[in-house]
């Protein structure tokens, strides 16, 4: 390790300030594969950040937890105290869950700082989540197979103003995730 | 940001297997001091590493649990979910848990895997750590006044075969750290 790694690495940490990227929206809208995409570019920049997935965080840190209003905002509230850790730790956490009311997001705001809250509503239409249904999901909440399904059967409320918005209808991934990043560098960079 | 910085921080990335170094001890044995200093280091040399402390996560993200050896067990789960994650996010979690029993810590080993798992004694007498107490716990705990208290109250069995022990009596802070950090660098970087 070069003496120019270190100083290039303890420099960048200076005039980077670290905030942390929510992805919210329905079920099937596009807020894994466009977090996992802006984690991709943001390391490839060199910079520090950390994947927080519901799904993935649902099966591991918290599968103690189930659907209910009650265990979604306890779900919530734990990734927002570690969301909180994380930047402390000078890392920037990229945020991918539904958390489906205001008072829930509201919540992690208040938990990571308001400042450092940036909630990106991943705005995609209902009917095209349902067409979409990547996981077969939504079939089998409309059938009543699932219970609690945010958009079907449990609560959804779109945020009213959120830092930005991304309309994903008739556009490519691509084209998303360039908004997403732009966004991501303008705001994390001071 | 230079062509360069990228550039470095994507190589370094490639030979560096992030490793999780957990610091295991009774209270007041000295692991969140040292793992603290570990943080330092690290950071200074250029290195991802997020501190998992359990003081921390008891008051945030684990703030529902107490001191049952349920929940003892249930915290440490949590964390060791989470450390596994942050390995996968190219991260080197730095743990600072008691984690009091043999099961406990062979279940945390087992999550993030055992390969990965460097388990870090930090040795200090009973009666050192009481003698230390900066907490005033161990005054209160053989008053009765805190039950469940590692050590005293609860559970503690240290580990038969750890990756390293750290003997912490009769010697300075800075000697210790000393160990840990060429230990750590040792085994982080293949």
């Amino acid at each position: 390790m070069s003496l120019f790694t270190i100083r290039a690495s303890i420099n960048r940490r200076e005039y980077m300030t670290p905030k942390c990227v929510w992805l919210t929206g329905l079920p099937g809208a596009g807020k894994t594969t466009l977090a996992s995409g802006l984690v991709k570019k943001l390391l490839e920049s060199g910079l520090n950040c950390i994947h927080l997935d519901g799904d993935i965080i649902r099966k591991g840190m918290n599968s103690d937890l189930g659907f209910s209003m009650v265990d979604r905002r306890e779900n919530i509230r734990r990734v927002a105290e570690l969301s909180h850790l994380l930047l402390q730790n000078h890392s920037i956490p990229i945020c991918s869950f539904i958390a489906p009311t205001r008072e829930i997001r509201e919540m992690a705001g208040t938990i990571i700082g308001k400042a450092l809250f940036l909630e990106v509503f991943i705005d995609t239409p209902k009917e095209i989540c349902a067409l979409r249904d990547t996981k077969g999901m939504y079939a089998k909440a409309l059938k009543g197979e699932i219970s609690e399904f945010t958009g079907i059967s449990s609560p959804w409320e779109p945020p009213l103003d959120p830092s930005l918005t991304i309309h994903t209808l008739n556009r490519t991934v691509i084209e998303c995730l360039d908004e997403l990043m732009a966004f991501a560098l303008k705001n994390i960079n001071t």
